[in-house]
């Protein structure tokens, strides 16, 4: 048996749903040949990541060992599997493959970087392969909700490994290559040695449904609307935006895009061919003219996000768009745990307005995107792999993917973030454990997740904040009173007076009784200080604040 | 016809789920005589409400006519009815009626207020009645998820009004009084001017399932379960409780109950008889000596909440118990809307731990507290009311309530908080808007929503805060160079230099060139500091921060 050996290492998407970044190796330990499959972002939230404005992948590993990177292979252009390229190509400085709509997408986010065109290279589907080192790889189509979503095959000395990235089995998915087991199972033929596997849906009993499931019933909804129809989905489902697209055109009704993601997506699936007899769409400057219950806008904001068009419709008009008593709104969408909020609150907005909001609670407007259990183990059946390596999901569903994979008699991995795999041989093994994380994106910067600049915010925002200004001359004895400014604290406590004033009153006391010695030194009177402003507050206000400290002394 | 009228004036609750409060009133316009039904609270939560204890109704209104209030009544123990009994009581200064085990609670939560135990009056169930001013209010059973919840007979010279408080329709409750539908239509039969009614689950197309049918399920599960279990509901849910203590006591396990609230809820439901034949509990001390495979732990915490029992199970021991690989955790309950992030970040902490866990998403193991739709309707049916007021709800499931309402040939009146509604006569309509809100608990004091405090806060945690530190001598001179302090903020930025340095460097260039007029201003000088603090982040960072300028003048 060769030194040489395969490695599968996760930096991303294996114990989260969201930021995939996963790498693959074939050489002597150390000095393997990388490939990257994906470089996806997640999103921030106020609970944990306030301020901040994307989360990435933190690729220090990849950087420190830049030289052995061979290319980058992009699965399909959701921004949790490309969503990163632009914040990391300088730091990879390698070649990324794509099928054309991915790579039509990806070379925009790159051209809001500087980065040339060339630098993503437009891959054909498999047969056609890319060789890169001692990597040989294909994109094999499979359906999922967006165009041209495919698995790689990835061949090595090692054999063969398929890397699934999203999808779901749909034999009639409306726009991209359906689910095509017989092509698989030719791929498949001469052994997989290991199936690395989405896992989103592992928790979902029943078999996926068709994303033709879904036209039937939007279009009866549609039809029987009287007044202006808004839907709003995710913009890159393309299918789905066809669909309803094809819902309001039947209806005699006009087409407008809104939010610009969703005209983004269709001009690259027109671009790239993906997208063909999408209905003739109305620029939103000539809808005014035409009665509003012959209009339906197709919207961004599915999510709540408070910038789409969907919330801002919802808060009022938008690029001249106004909704109105009578009005239909469609969320033809699922709402992401944690997103919840968000989208209630759009739905009381519209419901203040008058409008009738519709959404998928009955099952009937939408579609997952991802392979249910029973659909996983179709899959499996189909492949055969000797080892299954869930991925793309959270602790929860990597597990209870492993124990499906084990029901059925194969080894399952469970891989999170930072363990190497080596899957060479029989038994697949952790080698090393990698240091992985978020790299946060905070206006133009990027910082560490644990640099202490969003924990910091955090405090602020849950304690407020105590700015105290000392200012001592050159005999160390303070110059005036201590001056206090607060800033997300309550103005007046128990006492009934100014909490600055309050502070400032307990502060100078304590001034007063120090001692030279800590009057000289300046972390001793910072301690002292922050000690009695905290006391302080948490006496009138019963909080204990995040304090500031400023020793001015004049030399 | 009298000058007297009837009015409605929510509070709370009307245009949100959570923070009951309703008021009604009879006299004279300005002059009605007023009873208080339900004081409740909400939940504070990081994006809009960080470092917020609890959210209290705004009840400057009631304070303003406290001379006019009667009585406040609450219809059951729930913290979104009676939640703020304690920090309302001293303004509000009216007798509290509330039925055995609502009372036993309410007690308990005035005595950490020092309010005496005689504060709180016993009221017996319906047909007795309690008189205040010109009411006559009694407590009439109905079934919910927690013992003794009642609707409220108002009558009035007016007529009769029934506020339902919150309940569904369940013949079996395992404890609590079940739905009497002839007590109810015996109740009504004289006619109901209007039903004043919970639209919680009126988005909910089928009937409610009784408490009754959780039992089967969770005995199957438990019995077959071979390591420790532990289950987690809502604590008030007393008769689910109990249900899951008895399918540990039929699989032979001790019951441990865990979490303040779970303890004090057993307790006051024991100590008021509403509890009856509960197993066995052991307390958690003695459990170290009976083998794991023989333990059921009842806890608290199905929402996520990072304190409770479920939490601190997760992440390690919790009074000497710790959960193992092979272990059941069972979430017997439904994630309320915002609080997913909580409860799944839970669950893959216990799958990190290999402890399975099962939740309700199978439909088996959790049943609603509320009416869904066709339970509203077979309420209006027996009650047969004039008018119908949605209450309790979002916008939107007051707008769809009327729909219901109006489909049924009634009167719907959607009323929001702060909409006073004038029953009187036989067209109801808004005769006034009371300004109401939401108060904050923070720390030890109340603020306001509009203070600004809490907003402040939001803006350090999306912007980070600068401090900025000046001192002037006595001819206006700065003293040294101004002084900056960050928090929350990257350290480095674009010119690879420290953020607080490219600061300095850029506010003492502005010292530099500034005019002896501004600095002789203080307001001038703030101003401009905070500009070029502002854009100095935003060329380094690409963030602009909130800035706190202390401008020193040695005089």
């Amino acid at each position: 048996m060769s030194a040489e050996r395969l490695i599968y290492l996760p930096l991303g998407g294996a114990g989260e749903i969201g930021m995939n970044c996963y790498v693959y190796g074939y050489g002597k330990p150390g000095q393997e040949r990388l490939i990257v499959v994906d470089i996806g972002v997640t999103f921030p939230d106020m609970d944990g990541t306030p301020g901040v404005d994307l989360i990435l992948p933190d690729i220090t590993w990849l950087k420190e060992n830049r030289d052995r990177i061979e290319a980058v292979f992009i699965t399909h252009a959701h921004e949790d599997h490309v969503g990163a390229i632009g914040h990391t190509y300088e730091d990879l400085g390698a070649p990324i493959y794509a099928r054309a709509f991915t790579a039509n997408i990806a070379r925009r986010k790159l051209s809001e970087y500087g980065v040339a065109e060339t630098a993503v290279k437009t891959a054909s589907k498999w047969p056609e392969t890319v060789t890169v080192g001692p990597f040989s790889v294909g994109f094999l189509p499979i359906s999922h909700s967006i165009p041209e979503s495919s698995a790689l095959v990835i061949d090595s000395p090692e054999g063969r490994v398929i890397h699934t990235g999203d999808f779901k089995l749909d034999k009639t998915p409306l726009v991209g290559e359906p689910w095509d087991p017989e092509l698989w199972a030719e791929v498949s033929k001469d052994g997989v040695k290991a199936l690395i596997c989405d896992s989103t849906n592992v928790f979902s009993e029943h078999p996926g449904r068709s994303e033709a499931s879904v036209g039937p019933a939007v279009e009866t909804l549609v039809a029987g609307a009287k007044n202006m129809v808004v839907a709003t989905t995710f913009a890159s489902n393309v299918a789905r935006v066809k669909t309803l697209a094809e819902a309001g055109e039947r209806a005699g009704r006009s087409i407008v895009l809104l939010g610009r993601a969703m005209r983004r997506m269709i001009e690259a699936s027109v671009e790239t061919g993906v997208l063909k007899g999408f209905p003739k769409v109305v620029p939103v400057e000539d809808a005014s003219s035409i009665p509003r219950e012959n209009l339906m806008l197709l919207v961004t904001g599915s999510q709540g996000e408070r910038r789409a068009a969907s919330a801002q419709l919802a808060r009022g008009k938008y690029h001249g768009m106004e909704l109105k008593d009578g009005d239909l709104f469609l969320f033809s969408s699922k709402t992401i745990p944690g997103n919840e909020r968000g989208v209630i609150r759009i739905m009381n907005q519209l419901s203040e307005k008058g409008v009738d909001v519709v959404d998928d609670s009955g099952g009937a407007y939408h579609v997952s995107g991802h392979a249910n259990r029973p659909d996983l183990e179709a899959l499996q059946d189909v492949v055969q792999p000797q080892i299954v390596v869930p991925m793309h999901g959270e602790h929860r569903h990597l597990r209870e993917h492993v124990k499906l994979a084990k029901a059925k008699r194969r080894q399952g991995v469970l891989a999170v973030n930072g363990m190497m795999i080596d899957l060479s041989g029989n038994e697949p093994k952790v080698t090393e454990y990698i240091e992985t994380g978020r790299t946060y994106l905070d206006g133009s910067v990027q910082i560490g997740a644990l640099d202490g600049v969003v924990r910091d915010r955090i405090r602020m925002a849950l304690n407020g904040h105590v700015v105290v200004t000392v200012i001592l001359d050159e005999d160390d004895e303070p110059l005036g009173e201590p001056w206090c400014e607060i800033m997300g604290l309550a103005h007046t406590g128990r006492s009934h007076a100014a909490l600055v004033e309050v502070l400032e009153e307990d502060l100078s006391q304590y001034l007063g009784r120090a001692g030279s010695k800590t009057l000289a030194d300046d972390d001793k009177l910072e301690d002292g200080l922050k000690k009695i402003a905290r006391q302080s507050c948490n006496n009138e206000i019963g909080k204990k604040p995040e304090v500031t400290v400023v020793v001015s002394r004049l030399t």
